[in-house]
């Protein structure tokens, strides 16, 4: 530690801008979306629960709750953390998007460059590739991908998901395009837009929110998973950009706000 | 961003006045409602299930459990964890109230002038419509309204609204009055008084808390949706009023409390 | 507020110290007491359900989740949060102890002064009988206090309140009388000491934390509900000064440890 | 407190040094292991409930809820939010790791002394112990031990203990190796990698994260208790290993990043 002045240098050396400025962030990519994905496939329930509506009676209240616990509730929870816990447990190493409508808002932004976001991407899918396998791998079954049957409704999806995976994308934007932003429990607001978008799209089929993590899973399980998987792509990616020209257009400092360039 | 120095004295021209001091707040007040109303319509169970008065028998445990999970617990958190997510949002951008019921509280403080409070409910209630309009095309099917049956307590209804709502603007006051707090998790605290508030408002009926955000779902609705609709509106608002003189009178910091000025 | 020189300087006049540094701290001991009893009250489910233990037959594993989260989960939550929520609520108006076991700590600490502690008790129980006769009213049905059995194990009642009580008051010094305690979350571990506690006591019937909290519903609810109460007050205030003098002889801050001073 | 200088002045003399860098760690260790222990073995459920292989029908979702809630979702949140409550409850105290693999982790980067990691250790086993044995007594029943049954998958235990213990390790090292994290709710991000670690070894078995924690309970049971029970040392320890040399391969502050020294 006696050459610390050196190593920091170091930084700016070609070598260290190649690893810093390029190699690192890349890492950091794949490693978080690898453990978004593992995370969550990890903790899903090893089978999709009997469908109520197969059921032909009166669905009980103790149902509705044990339904909404399983698959509303517990999914809300432990995505909403790990999106908080991957944002501050990286804060000072890069930022971490594990998420292309993340890098799709930040490019509207201006806070990515256009030659990054295809790497970003790819690094995001690889990270979700490799953990579903890992995680099918550990517990010997088929992992339940975020499957769309044939009779959903597909705009309904597609609205839900432009909302709510907006609203992730302005609260990220609002956090950090604003340099003077400073609520200690902010990325942990960030990580609860995706409770609050699980919780929302529950009812209707909706609350992917995030393409690049159910992408691991429908690799690993095929068939039948890829089932309108790319509306899940569009709609996220069209709502972040929607969401990002909203926020950029009203809501962003006074330096930055496009309202006032016009 | 090199005429920076240009922008921020934007700010202070005619037009730029009226953009951050009038429409800026409006505009966030129709999408902190909308968002609040949104999040909550979509998360909401699809019918109300059974009531257990009706069913002539003992409840048992697990029914207990199941109800007081869907209409209790999950509610009083999605709720909750909103309202503080609406304040650290949108921290920067501008001081967001989206409820009638901090309107009041602000105006009784001087937080708030008289000719803002009319166009701020106007436009917490459009964004709350909105909403509801929003959510109940996606969900295709009626949203559950904030519902006083005929035979409710509404004394009890609305002494609880009081305490509950007053409670929320003592403690926003205490944080917004007071300069110098500087409590980090203090923003989620002002949420959790609404986890508190459904809570404690459950097994009597009550619980709004927010006469804006249930309007939106009464409209869409309609009919015994506006059933003793009127008293969460006086209840909370009357709430607001009498807690912010509590805190003002006694609790404020030493050079605005009222009991000093006597 | 062009006298707010004057009136800073009024907190050091006779009548501005007997309001600062006696009434208001009075006041915020029955306020923030009555809160913490009021919702805790008006959450708890109106009657206790069947015992498992008087059903002669194996109970399931849905009946152990659905008393796990009626009993256990929820009351641990909604407590741990309410204590966490009357400290940073009121972190800037004074200290708030709202519980007779806290105060005792803070005697031993030499944090409050001898002739305070019977008067801070006093507005403690007075604000817990309030609220416990406010929430009986709105809900028009009898309250469920602590109760303890006549068969229940009362030893280990006993021990297991000294250690979630002292740790409750391990905690509270640990953060106030070290003056550089800077952990933002630290208030919330405070009342996530009360989460714990809960979950701990709830399968041998402990878990109370707080004697005024429940001297209130006792003394509306009368008969049984006084069974033992006096083993409550005993076991808290005894951990609590157990764990005081703990934390006071090895743990507080180098210019304060009792070891040092030997 | 007259004597205050002298006081921090005794820090440096033999036998402060003795008592600040030997004796309160190794005290802290005890304690912080012991409370871990004791609120996690009170809270536990009193008996494993049915196993669903064993019940030869399809599992209804009422009954995957009641499993995943008892055994999933409580223990994953009381035990996450008591890591980062030893954390911020003792920041002041000293560096505290009440985990074999976190002392590991703090081996592999150089923040502990190899001849500290044996009585680290050994006092975090005697904590485990004693709560376990107050657990026991306080309860009049068996604990239940985390127990590996004999046709468990014991690769995929071992995997997946490597890399969900391996996770926290990260995370630990990096809010302490970098001086400069700065995140407040860091704190509570490293308890809840134990929140998403037990989700995630659910399914398959594994979730035991910390083989101190658990070492008490196998103690005071015994028997079949001690099934495998070192591959959880050795998974933990390892998976431990794994993660501090990957984070400081990589990820570390510039000054003392790894990549940057070859």
């Amino acid at each position: 530690m006696g050459n610390k002045k050196n190593e920091i240098q170091w930084k700016e050396t070609p070598k260290g801008k190649i690893f810093f400025q390029l190699l690192l962030p890349l890492l950091a990519e794949f490693f978080t979306t690898f453990l978004h994905t593992f995370w969550g496939s990890m903790a899903g329930i090893p089978s999709t629960p009997t469908h109520f509506s197969a059921l032909n009676r009166t669905v009980t209240t103790q149902e509705w709750a044990a339904d909404y616990l399983l698959s509303g509730l517990v999914p809300a929870m432990q995505a909403g953390f790990a999106v908080w816990m991957l944002i501050v447990g990286f804060f000072k190493i890069c930022v971490v998007h594990f998420n292309p409508a993340i890098s799709v808002g930040f490019l509207v932004s201006g806070d990515l460059s256009f030659k990054l976001f295809l790497p970003y991407v790819i690094m995001q899918c690889m990270g979700a590739i490799f953990a579903a396998f890992i995680a099918q791998t550990l517990r010997g079954e088929m992992l339940v991908p975020f499957y769309i049957s044939d009779d959903a409704n597909i705009p309904a999806i597609f609205f839900c998901e432009v909302i709510t995976t907006g609203i992730i994308i302005f609260y990220t934007l609002a956090m950090v395009v604003d340099k003077s932003y400073d609520q200690a429990t902010g990325p942990l607001a960030i990580g609860m837009t995706v409770f609050q978008g699980i919780l929302a799209g529950k009812w209707i089929g909706a609350g992917c929110l995030n393409p690049a993590r159910w992408f691991g899973p429908a690799v690993m399980a095929g068939g039948k998973a890829w089932n309108y998987h790319w509306v899940l792509w569009v709609a996220d990616c069209v709502g972040a950009a929607i969401f990002a020209v909203f926020y950029m257009s009203f809501f962003a400092p006074a330096d930055r706000v496009w309202v006032m360039k016009i």
